[in-house]
């Protein structure tokens, strides 16, 4: 049987779902291992903002009258593994690993802001007008917080590292 | 002993480098997968702009007096191996088809654009001035090349593709 629009949609939601679940688990672990107090906050302050947007999508799930499950999303696993990687290779904290991680929570980000892209427009090309509502509150979120990491990266931890270089 | 800024910047410069090689390999794939000629078209452009992209990298490695070599991205692999879970999934060329390659393409151009974002931050920061122009370039090619996929989504495949349904 031929792949149908619903169940590409389908799909890339239960994508996005396992990835904003794994995202929410190595954010915990991420606030943990920064050391600037401003990249802890933002790391904090995402993983509640997180925990809503999980909420948001498990709204979309119920609104299409599907069970909210997962499916492995190997790019996010891919994501978080990198960072993973920055913490068992610079087990000190400090400015070098804050920019790392703040530089891997960016590729989240991204990640999530291309998906979520994708997912409006084609709820909006299916005419799903119920769901774009609650995808585009995900999406303003993530494009919020990318934005406050560039900043944070700029304005303080870049400085901040290369002066420590 | 503990990381530098300049070890980060050389360690996410080859993840770069390794994700841009990884992407030409799969460019070639996606453009013969691709029903739609202007989506055809739109990889077979951005295989060409790749190649580009991985000299720039190169002449980047050159300018820091290191060999150009790549590091495994396992982001840059997740993500390109859920497109080709897709072509498994839906052998059949055609609009849904065409509407997941195109969305997969776009978690390629963010991964990229959060990279090279990064690499510039960090560039400028340290007074790396000489590289800066260099990724800029491959930033400003990414970020075309999403908008064009975003354009091309809106205004000819999503539209067709809903109508398939």
């Amino acid at each position: 049987m031929p792949m149908t629009m619903d169940k590409l949609f389908l799909d890339t939601l239960k994508d996005v779902y396992y990835a904003e679940r794994q995202v929410l688990k190595a954010l915990t672990k991420q606030a943990r291992a920064a050391q600037h107090p401003e990249l802890k906050q933002a790391f904090t302050l995402h993983k509640e903002q997180t925990q809503g947007q999980v909420e948001r999508l498990q709204q979309v799930f119920e609104i299409l009258g599907k069970r909210a499950q997962g499916v492995t999303c190997e790019a996010m696993n891919g994501i978080l593994e990198e960072a993973s990687e920055l913490i068992e290779e610079e087990p000190e904290p400090g400015p070098v690993r804050d920019a790392g991680l703040l530089a891997a929570a960016q590729c989240v980000e991204h990640y999530e802001i291309a998906r979520y892209g994708t997912l409006i427009a084609w709820a909006k090309a299916a005419g799903k007008q119920d769901v774009v509502g609650l995808l585009d509150q995900n999406l303003a979120e993530e494009k919020q917080t990318d934005e406050l990491l560039s900043r944070l990266a700029e304005a303080v931890l870049n400085p901040e590292a290369a002066a420590d270089a």
